[in-house]
Parts: structure tokens; sequence; C-alpha cells
């Protein structure tokens, strides 16, 4: 039975489950194994960073997962808690409630809702062209930037003091006061877990490639490294009882399924999480789809943006409502999935039965699971996050663009995640709107004998003292309409016999009302002075436009085609009216 | 002497004051005594707009004067207190300190003095660009809602009741509720004012053509209406005792020039009135060059944005530091300024002592003018700012320009000034984002026979299947950088075969690092999908920033100088690439 394409449009799982056979079955479920082993230690370390219980990351693996399988248009994107979201929960939910005070854990439900929301909202209204704003130089600073932050907030665990703040600063000031209370089984079992899984991400796989083991085999190693540390450090902490010793341990953690229940709506806190919520979310979708899309392209596949943003709504919609915390598509799972061979969203669906399994069986078992092995995991996940050659390569390649890349770190570093994000994007658009209110623009001339026209500054090409052509290289709207004016007015001020200005349009994609108002003011300021004024080269579209205005028809010049032909029309204009050629 | 051009720069009075001579001053002089005549009611009624004692009115028309005469570039520019603004800085003092609150005279004092300090700063530090970001449709739907704003809430004065508020709505439900106090004496008064400055506006000039009055005179009785209703109803009230049968009146005015004194600083207020100041000092300095370009374009003359922010600058300080408020350039002085034959800023000048003897030996006469005379003046003089024409113009030309000005107006009259200016601004900067984040592009094929490639789309092209062009016809910024990688994705999912895509730039005037980095993207995606990506019309700016980075050196394909060059290209690799054409 054919479905119908506008059923398909609302759930993209309806594409693919009517092909769905046993060879996509088989790949898919390899490939949630994969991923469970590799979530299960992810999902209770970003719990921890987000201040949350550890049951709340595994909460937060099982249901989101199902909701974009159903909603999702990529085939392999794994979702569940990602540190930067993680980092970016914990700032606002704090700065709400404080770190760890009464209603931390229904604000954080709160938050995901909310965000799964405005995603939802944002995705039905075809809204996805916002996260456009946040411009890849703030977003690759925003994600650097946390990522050093959330290191450098994960040494108290590896230190076994404690330390508060959200932001650099106070985090550094922290731990050098609590330095000398360091817990040195703590320390240990933190050092031992870092180098540990820092060996496993380096030089595992080439010396499995050494002794011939499969590269399959070796990837899955690899990944399954901080599962290895978690089993070890586990078995290592109860054998010799360091919880008694101060090192701080999972605990408890309730065992079975998440209890499906809204968190207590407060107005006040609602109010307070709007903002960055907001922020989560495009951040959140920004990084999601970046990687969706590198995966579908693989594939020749296709991402629907604004399918996404269903999607991922209705992620962290059920996440909020199963006790869980704001989600995002992750990278790292992600490029797993995909390299495991995972064909359909079904595989995540498989994921979320593993995660659930684990929490019905394996929780008891992580009761001694020092935190310290968890903050390991976190920082070696995060260095990946930190790009440095980004940092240089930007700095190359536009000062202007690592201007708010550089005060997106400072800001995301000294007052917390919301200032980096909204004083980057404020930055760009002020950065943008600034180079465009100067265009570049040239008086042209003639280049001899033929019917180009070129810079005057740059070229050998003739000019007539009563014609001046201007080319404006960018489209005309307000934040340069007064610029034209500007450079028009200067130029016929230094000119006294001019009779002629020409603007030459063919770089104008557009002309707005405020441009408009300007070339109207020229055209009558020229008037008055007894210049014409014309213009040349317009495109289509923008003529179009201006056809709806009265400006044509008070134009007291012409629109020429070609330059050449505004050229031409000067020239017999001026032969015409020489004195010296006399026409009797 | 010659002046050397750097002092010149500084003070441009130097320019001028070297070639002044006794016609010059004479034409200065007869301009003065004109604009005196038209200033004295104005200044006074402004004022009382300002919700301030009517001296304060002269002391805004003395020292910024004479400041402005110094520092401006305009020949012709008559600055003073306007009605925009003097509303504004009731709107704002009043919601600091409570209309006619303890302070508030000293608030409009601080507020001159704060807005002075920032056009000064703009001008030294040349931002004058800032002021681009107030669009067209903002400023005149902002200025239109401001002449409906001012007129309504003059009503009070025409009916003579007490009415607070500085909203449409609360001005109109104050209005209803206490309309049966209505003072008929004033309402009177009140009527006869504006019957009598309507017919002197509309009719005066046609009758007294009628009579063969030579133009000059026409046009100097015209404007001098406001001095000849103040004069008529002063003697009137004066004779009738109408003060004591509830007419309000301006009552005494201390004799005198202002003394020279700095308002006391509170730093609380400072804070709350720098916002209203910075929208004060774009929106005065706005209409003050539009006014002083269209004088100045008329002689040819230049005027200097930044230089004219710092005589502004001046102005305000000095009306600031003599008991004066917030100042700028006015239109329908600074027209009269000019066809009364200023020839340079000395005219303003004379103008000062003109108004400062008015101060002198003006105010004791004026004890019995009513108010409602004022209010009158005001709303006549108002009504020139309403342009339903301009609002119908937009509304034709472009929907989202008009959107902007509507919210302008609405929030303008149902929230306030700064929210009205406010929202304008914002709503301006995300509709342009939002328009240049979906530009225009098209898939472009070859003309058949010719070098020319157009939309196929819209004309009969040759196309090939192993080749895609893309041209985009609008720089590459964050804003769009996703939207060229969707449409370039979305592109090669439905083409199998392909195997070459072809971005054509010749509109593209700008790439950014977020551009670039989707640029990157889309060459390591097609390269995976084993096509090959090329761009071409590459603008030469564009190219050399690009050489900056690594992308040339990664690129899969070339960069061609013409797109016909990327098709000959194509076509050669097609044809070695064919099996049906072997080459053995």
């Amino acid at each position: 039975m054919a479905i119908p394409n506008s059923l398909k449009r609302f759930f993209p799982f309806l594409d693919w489950a009517s092909s769905y056979n046993r060879q996509s079955f088989l790949n898919d479920g390899t490939a949630a194994i994969i991923v469970t082993i590799m979530l299960i230690p992810q999902s209770l370390a970003y719990a921890m960073l987000a201040g949350l219980p550890p049951q709340m990351g595994l909460y937060a693996s099982i249901l989101p997962l199902v909701a974009y399988a159903l909603f999702g248009t990529s085939r392999t994107l794994a979702v569940g808690p990602v540190a930067v979201v993680s980092l970016m929960s914990a700032t606002a939910v704090g700065a709400v409630v404080g770190p760890g005070g009464a209603g931390y854990v229904e604000a954080a439900m709160l938050l995901a809702l909310i965000s799964g929301g405005m995603l939802l909202t944002l995705g039905l209204l075809r809204l996805g062209f916002l996260a456009n704003f946040l411009s890849h130089p703030v977003i690759s600073g925003f994600i650097s930037a946390s990522g050093i932050l959330i290191a450098v907030s994960q040494l108290k665990h590896i230190l076994g003091i404690s330390v508060s703040g959200h932001n650099l600063i106070d985090i550094l000031q922290g731990l050098l006061s609590a330095l000398p209370q360091t817990n040195f089984y703590t320390l240990f079992i933190g050092v031992i877990s870092l180098g540990f899984l820092l060996a496993v991400r380096f030089y595992l796989d080439p010396a499995l490639a050494k002794i011939n083991v499969r590269s399959e085999w070796r990837q899955f190693l690899v990944k399954a490294g901080p599962v290895f540390a978690v089993i070890g450090t586990t078995l290592a902490a109860s054998q010799f009882q360091l919880a008694a010793k101060g090192v701080e341990t999972v605990g408890r953690v309730p065992v079975g399924l998440p209890q499906m229940q809204l968190p207590a709506f407060d107005m006040d806190i609602v109010h307070a999480l709007l903002l960055p919520a907001f922020l989560i979310s495009l951040i959140g979708f920004v990084e999601s789809i970046s990687v969706a899309q590198t995966l579908a392209a693989r594939r020749r596949q296709r991402i629907d943006p604004n399918r996404e943003l269903v999607a991922l709504g209705a992620a962290n919609l059920a996440s909020g409502i199963s006790g869980g915390y704001a989600v995002t598509g992750g990278f790292a799972r992600s490029i797993v999935n995909y390299d495991a061979g995972a064909e359909t969203p079904a595989a995540g669906a498989l994921t979320a039965i593993g995660i659930a399994l684990a929490t019905l069986f394996l929780t008891p078992l992580i009761y001694a699971l020092p935190k310290a092995t968890l903050a390991a995991t976190i920082i070696v996940a995060v260095l990946t996050l930190v790009d440095f050659e980004m940092m240089r390569t930007i700095w190359r390649y536009s000062k202007q663009d690592f201007s708010a890349m550089a005060t997106t770190i400072v800001l995301t570093w000294t007052v917390g995640v919301v200032a980096g994000v909204a004083s980057g994007v404020l930055l760009s658009v002020l950065l943008h709107l600034y180079r465009t209110s100067r265009p570049h623009y040239a008086l042209v001339g003639r280049v001899p004998g033929t019917e180009h026209f070129r810079n005057i500054d740059r070229h050998d090409v003739e000019t007539c003292e009563t014609m001046l052509t201007l080319r404006v290289d960018e489209s005309l709207y307000f934040a340069n309409a007064r610029f034209l004016e500007d450079q028009v007015y200067a130029a016929i001020a230094q000119r006294p016999n001019l009779k002629h200005v020409v603007l030459m349009c063919p770089a104008v994609n557009a002309i707005d009302a405020s441009a408009l108002e300007s070339l109207e003011a020229i055209n009558e300021r020229l008037e008055i002075a007894g210049i014409t004024f014309h213009l040349s080269e317009v495109k289509g579209p923008v003529m179009d436009r201006l056809k709806r205005s009265h400006f044509l028809s008070s134009l007291t010049g012409q629109v020429f085609l070609s330059q050449y032909d505004a050229y031409r029309f000067v020239s017999q204009q001026n032969e015409t009216a020489t004195p010296e050629t006399p026409s009797f």
C-alpha cells in the first residue's frame, strides 16, 4: 500500500520502514550494541557535568532516541546528552535555582521541555533560518571555549575537592584555594583513568594494528575505552573501600525505568529559563544538523533542517517527561553509529532498548564508580571540541570574524555561556552591517576602444569631465544608503562641470525602501544642482521592484541596459551641447 | 595669512570667516531676523511640549546656535529645540523622575549633556555610520507616529484639562475621562488660534499673491503667523483677565540671560538616561543631516557627517550647561534660514543674539500668553511630520519594509518612543538578515550557441546531467551559508549521475568565515560523494581573500574565470570519460 507523501513528511520513518528487512535489522542491531556500550559511561558522565543524578543521563538516552527515530530525517544521527548542552544546562539551571539547590532536577527537566517546545515551534513555523545567525566563528569559538571550560570544571572531581562557579575565573580561583584539600586516593584514580583513556585514544589503535587486529574490532575497543575504565575503577574502589577514604562515588542509583511525569511549572523559573533554553535549542540544533549533514552527504541522503527541528523538539519533550534533560545529536556517537553500519533510525530505537536494559540491570553495579573516572571520561571527550587550528584559520582569513570569535571565547570564560553566545551573535551582526555599510565602490571609466568600464584608480581608462560613473559592489539597503549619498555628494562637490551622474548597478542584488529614498534624494538634489541622474546595468528583479515606486518616473535621466549605452548617450549629449561645435 | 587645513577641519568657520564681507553680513542678518521671529514662539512651545518652563526653550536657542556656528559644516542649518526631540526628551525625563517631578529640569539638562557627549564621541571616533541602522521606514514611521502623538498630547492644552501619559492609549483615555472638565475659555482661545494658524498656513500666501504682495514678504508673513497668534491671544488674555477664568498661561518667566551651570550628576539618573539619550542623538542626527544635505546640495556644498556629529554634540553640550535642553537641526527653520538668504553659519550666531535680546526684553510681556496658543502652534507645526503618502509608497514598494515601519508606529503609540524606535531598528536588521539568508539563486544552463548562461527555469538553455551550475545572487555570509549548503545537498540528492558542481559567483561581493566553512564542507562532502566542486566568475577582492585560506588548495575542482571556461572543461572531461567514445 502506497503511503501518502504528506504523511511521510510528518513521519519520516514511514519512508524507510516499508523496506526494512532482516539485513537492515542486523546492521542496525550491531550498531546499537556498540553505541550502547559507548553511551552508558557518557550518559552518566554528562549527567554529572550537568549537576544531575547519574540516572538522568540514562533516562535522557532512552525515550528521546525513540522520538528522534520517529521524526528525524537523518538515518544515522545519534541523539542523547552531550557535553556542551550539559554545560549550558548546568549554567542555566544553576543560575535560576542555585547549584544543586531544591528543584534543580525539576528545573533541568523543565529546561528540556521548554527547549523541546521551542525547537518544535521553530520547526513547524519553518524558522530554522534563525540558527543561521549563529555565525561559524561564534559557534566554533563557543564550542572551543566550552570545551576548555568543561575540562577545567572537571578538575575538581579529579582532585576530589569541592569547587563551584560557572565561569573560568571563579572555577580557577576555587581550584587554587581548595587545592590543599586534595584527596590523593581520588587524584590517583583520576590520573590513572585519564592516563588510561588518553593511551586508549591515541595509542591503542596503532598498537592493535601491529598485532593485526581487524579494523572494526580496533575501533570498537577504542570506543569502549571508557567502559573498561569504569569497570576497572569501580572494582578497585569497591575492593579497597575507597568511598570510606573520601573518594566520591556515584552512589545509589535507582533501579528501573524512568517514571513518566511532568515537572512542576513555576512561571518565574520558566521565564528565567527562556533565554538559555533558546540558546541551547539553537546551539544544539546547529551542532546536530552539522553532524547529520556530514553523514548524509556520504550516502547522498537528504536532511530537512525544519524536520530536524521538529525531531529534536520531540526528543527534548520526550526527555523532559521521562526524567531526562536537554539532549541533541552528538558528534562522536553519530560517527560510531555510522561507522558501525547503522542503516536507519531503528538503530537509535534499538540503542534506547540497550540503555533501558542497562538502567534495569546495571545500575546497582555502579554504586562504587568513582566520579573521578567520569570526570576523566569527560575531559578526554571534550578535548576534541577545542580547535586551535580553526582559530588560526579564522585569524588569517578575516580579522572581523576573528574578533567575533575572540569576543565569544572571552565572554564565555569570564561571564558565562549565555553572555558568550549572545555577544558573539550581536557582534557578528554588527560587523556584517558595518562591512556592508561601507561597500566596495569605484569611479569607473571606459577602457579605450572597448565597451568595458573599469575602476579609474586601477586602470588606464577614459573619463569625461561632464560625466561621473559610480559602481557600487553591494546591495543597497539601509546600512549603506547614506554612504552612497555621501559619496555622490562628495564627488559632485569637487566637479563643477558635471552634467551627468551614472550609478552602475551590476552587483546590486536588492534595493530596499531606505536605499530607494536615498536614490530619490540623490535624484532630486542633483536636479537642483543641474545634474542628470542615470542608472545602468540594473538587474531584472531589482528593476521589477523599482517599477513599483515613483522613482523611475521622477528620474531625471535614464536606465541604461549597459554602461556603454550610457557612455554613448552622454557623448552624444556633449556633442550637441558643446558651443565649439556649432550646429549651423 | 593662510590657515592650515588641519585647523579648518576642526573649526569649519575658518573656511568662510576669512572671506566674510558686508554683503554676507547683510544677508545673514536679514535671515537671522526672520528666523528669530519664527523661533521665539517655537522655542516657548517646544519647551512646553518637553514639559519644561518656557525660558528653557529660549535658552536652548542661544548658546547651542553659537556652538553650531563654530563647528558645523552646513552653511544654513538652524539648530534649536524641535518637536520630536522635545517629545523624546519629555518621555525620557518623565520616565526617570516622573512628569514635572523634582529634578525634572536638571534631568532634562543632563539629558542634553549626555546626548551632547555621545554625539561628540561618535563624531570624534567617526562612528556616524551607526545612524545608518535607523532605516528610512523606521525613521519615517517614527516621525509620523510622533507627529500624531504630539498633536494628540497637545489637545489637553486646547481643552484646558489635565492629562498625563506618554503613549497614545493613556493620553486618549485621559482626554476622554477629563473631557467634562473642559474650560471653554481655553477651548475658545485654542480653536481660534488653530483656525488662524491653519488659515495662515494654507490660505494666506495665495490671498496675498492675489493683491500682488511680493513673494519674500508673503513668505515672511506666513512664517510669522505664530507670532501674530501669540500677540493676539496674549493681549486678549490680558485684557479679559482670562487667567482668572481658568485659562492656563505661561506665567512669570525669569528675565535675563541663562546662568552657566552644570546640572547635578546623579549616576542612577545618568544610567537611566543613557538609552534614551542614544536614541535622541541618533534621531536628532539623522534628521539634522538630512536637512543639511538637502540644503547643501542646492548650492553644491559639502556636508561632513562626522563633523556634523561633533557640531551637534557641541550644541547639545552648550545647551546643557546654559539651562537649555536637547537640540538638533530643525527642518522648517533651516528652510526659512536658507530661503531668507543666509550665507554662512554667522546667521545662526546672529539669531542667537536675537533670541538673547528677546530673553532680556520680551519675557515680561508673555506673562499672559495662553498655553492653548502654544499648543495650537505645535499642532499645526507637527502636522507636516505626518506623512501618509510615504506609508503608501513603502507599502507598495516592499511589504518587509512596511512591516518595520508599522511596528515602529504601533509600538511608538502603544508603548513609547524608545520601544518604537528600538523595535523598528531590531526588526529592520532581522528582516535584512532574513532577506539575505534566502538569497535569490538559480540553476543555470548555457544559451545554445553562445557563451551566456541563464536560469534554467526562465530560459530555454542546454544542461548536462553530469554538471550542475548554481548561481547565487548575494554575498555569502553567516546568514545564508547554510542555505547554500542546503541547496547544494538537495540538488545532488536528486541527481545520481552528477560529477561536477559549479558555483557561479558573479554577484558574490564577499565571503565571510562562515561561508568559507560552508564552502569547505560542500567541497569535502561532494568529494566523498564522488563529485568535483568548482567555482566560476569569482570577483577579484573575493579571490584575494580566498587565497588567505586553505580552501583553494583543498578544492577538488578549479576556479574558472568564466562560466564558459567551466562548461568547456566539463564537456572535455565528459568526452574523455564516456565509454561510447573509446580512446583507442
